[in-house]
């Protein structure tokens, strides 16, 4: 190899030992095995919510990446002492905050393989076992769910796993958009309609500002506590008939099971009637509550999803998946493969022109992909579906407990009806007014300083909503580590705080 | 706890065990490591290209989800039985093919350890490590890059770790076109127009159509061979000028350091002035190419950087970062805030109020995000600036030495000047001539069954592209485990492959 050959010498020395040597991967990947098992084991003694302050990083950091090498010991010790105090702990037993994002250990070990072996499957042929078992997985977890056989590979429709709901909301949108425009021309992409509730997911109004729609065209349908914040049919149809009249296009329907707020149901079945009648492409978003109906008695809340275009849900918020994994299904994929397509010289390849293979680059945004079917599969196999249904009874029972538990404090109430594991309560205004006699601000204040107060303690983490004013603290309980002595003590926690604020 | 107690008991016993308990996680996760580490000793042995056929894997799984749990030893059998074969090895030394994805330990460790803490970043107050840690690691990888102070968070301007080149693209994409509705109104986004040239990658075209613009208006520049395949800055002012007379909009600029096909280097000096002078968003993709230039004597490639707008690069592509992380800079990131970014009531928080920190669910498309910051973290202090010069230097090195094997032998010929580390190559008219006297059509043929044959061999795995209508080997050498001696190996199979084809 001549003078190639002392390059290489040169080159190499320096830079390929111990870069990826399986040795050296064994050595340092046992390293930060234990590394992990002993955080798992101590995670109850760190401040749930981070207690650092803006620009606590930058200071205690060097001003440049290092110029030679540095001993994974080294960073590890910096991981120890310069990151975990800024981590907010989402897999402490006492983080009750947004949704959860509950790990295990399946999960996680799924995602090691997949990090592993590091194969981008944006196509069949780059790495066929990506694809297939992705497509296998998505059968397996729609029959859980008894989605309708038409969401299914083998009933005609497919799933697929996206990073997130915002991802899944933004591709059907534009597969929508692009469906009704191939009809009307794209120049009336702005008389486009969206249509939504004011509880809907903020990621519904973004993804259609992304796909250039105009906002002035989106629906956003008031909600009451008088019908437990659900977006009303009625109202629905009355804008559908309004807009028509007014020469828009009606588009596209957000129907939310479970929303971020406060678990709201809207109600499907006639919802998706409305839809239908309108030829809107209606989309279920469960971001969070869909994994309960892996569970006959909560199955009820898809009742109507044979009439929908679309449904999706994150297993990485209830169903022990690690991030990022979204479930995304639809009975026709055609349309979001036509607007999603590309197949540009470089990836032309035999399994794709026979069109007989998933090319999944086809069914996201991204070109590059990470084998996230793994993980899934770990979980429904380690875990299987009874133990998944027992995981998310638990959490159910635990809610229904903590809904007890305020309900047996004066001070405190329920806010809206408990549908999954999550509790909507605060320091009610009786309790308030009993004190000082002002009016509900003041009692949004009071609730606002229980809040910081508990989450400064970094006893436990919790965050709040506002419903139609209301200042309202959220509690899910969805932790994999949570039992109900986390639950019982957190509640303690509360009434202490409490008892100070209201003294 | 009374009855709840009871049900406590009935469904933990069943359903926490082993889920995220510390020493099963601990027992489960030094098995994996070992899987792993075995994979890496071994992985010379599998075929690189997958040899197996479509719907391979639906024959052998089962049609649903296990019932019970199954042990992890058998998981772990069926992947190495039933999912390996299904595998194409991207971490394979002999694996030549698109773009690699070069994998690394420090990589991995940080995508281990993100996925242990398994935080959605999506605000600073969600975890605020991962947004400063993503803020230094920006800011430190800039300055390898040489990026002009203006890129960098010390400067005024910022970067975010994306997913991908698409998500940048996209993101930019959006930001450019709100900007310029802003002032034009969002009536007129039919009259948007968006450049690049015919050797871009498809995500831009797909990330426009996305953004709801009109397939109309892509102005595509032809590129040729007498010009390596380079964007012509007259060729696209000549576009400019005749969009702005037929009362368009030019809006965005798509510069490419190393395209996808040949690894072509557009003009970007020249084409960052015509960007200025016509008010263009310009966006510098150098996905695969741009990490070359932490060294010194490749950062001329981006000399006209400091007229653009935004620059990324995919740090998965060529800097050990495992899938996936896109590293995207901007100068007014502001822009970018202001078409991406929601504040909904239940993400309301004190440190957001202030406006002091950063929210990076604002800076991409999706609202929860994964802790990208730390694999980069990993495998900027692991290696440190020199040692990851040197493994950028060792694969131009390869890439040199293969350049000249191709040379050597009459029957081949390299087709475009080479860059970086990779060459574009073909068995050469003249060889093919000598045989049967046939034209260009049967040289493609003959490229295309060599490619067919050598791929079909699992000795080592190459893509092609097609140039001008010629078909053309593509063989970057970029993986983390190749070395001089599986370049020389590679280059024998083809040789080999060669001589019986042309026989």
């Amino acid at each position: 190899m001549g003078s190639h050959g002392t390059l290489s010498q040169e080159f190499f020395s320096r830079v390929s030992k111990n870069t990826l040597d399986a040795e050296e991967f064994r050595r340092q990947g046992h390293l930060m095995i234990d590394f992990l098992a002993d955080y798992y084991h101590n995670i109850e003694t760190f401040p749930v919510r981070s207690q650092v302050s803006p620009g606590y990083l930058r200071e205690i950091m060097p001003k440049s990446a290092p110029y030679n090498p540095e001993q994974i010991e080294t960073v590890l010790e910096d991981v120890r002492r310069k990151i975990l105090p800024g981590i907010t702990h989402w897999q402490s037993p006492n983080f009750f905050a947004y949704f959860p994002v509950p790990a295990s250990t399946a999960g996680f070990l799924g995602e090691m393989l997949a990090t592993g072996l590091n194969v981008p499957s944006f196509n069949w042929i780059s790495s066929p076992a990506a694809t297939e078992l992705e497509n296998i997985v998505m059968d397996w977890l729609g029959k859980m769910l008894q989605l309708p056989k038409s969401f299914l590979f083998s009933g005609g429709g497919g799933g697929v796993l996206q990073a997130s709901s915002s991802e899944a909301i933004l591709c059907t949108l534009v597969a929508a958009r692009d469906k009704t425009l191939r009809q009307h021309g794209m120049e009336n992409i702005g008389r486009l309609v969206v249509y939504c509730s004011d509880q809907t997911h903020s990621s519904l109004l973004k993804g259609a500002k992304i796909a250039g729609m105009n906002p002035k065209n989106f629906r956003t349908i008031k909600t009451s506590k008088s019908s437990n914040f659900q977006l009303c049919p009625t109202q629905l149809e009355l804008a559908i008939l309004s807009d028509v009249e007014n020469g828009l296009i009606p588009l596209y329907l957000c129907v939310t099971i479970g929303t971020t707020s406060s678990t709201a149901v809207d109600p499907l079945e006639t919802l998706s009637e409305v839809g239908k009648m309108y030829k809107l492409w209606v989309h279920v978003d469960a971001a969070y509550a869909g994994s309960a109906c892996i569970c006959p008695e909560f199955r009820h809340f898809l009742d109507g999803i044979e009439n929908v275009n679309s449904f999706s849900l994150n297993a990485h918020k209830w169903l022990l998946t690690t991030l990022d994994c979204c479930c995304l299904w639809l009975k026709d994929p055609s349309d979001l493969i036509k607007s999603l397509s590309t197949y540009p010289d470089y990836l032309k390849n035999h399994a794709s022109d026979t069109r007989k293979v998933v090319d999944y680059k086809d069914w996201q945004i991204m070109l590059t992909r990470r084998f996230r079917a793994l993980k899934l599969w770990f979980v429904l196999r380690s875990y299987g579906v009874d133990k998944l249904r027992g995981f998310i009874r638990g959490r159910m029972a635990m809610a229904k407990y903590f809904e007890g538990l305020v309900a047996m404090d004066k001070r405190f109430e329920v806010v809206v009806p408990r549908h999954f594991s999550m509790v909507c309560f605060r320091v009610s205004p009786s309790a308030v007014v009993c004190c000082d006699g002002n009016g509900e601000n003041d009692v949004n204040e009071i609730n606002r300083k229980l809040l910081e107060s508990v989450n400064g303690s970094g006893k436990l983490y919790m965050s709040h909503t506002v419903l139609e004013g209301v200042y309202v603290i959220r509690f899910p309980i969805v932790g994999t580590l949570t039992d109900f002595r986390h639950v019982s003590a957190a509640w303690k926690v509360l009434q202490n705080h409490a008892d100070s604020l209201l003294a």
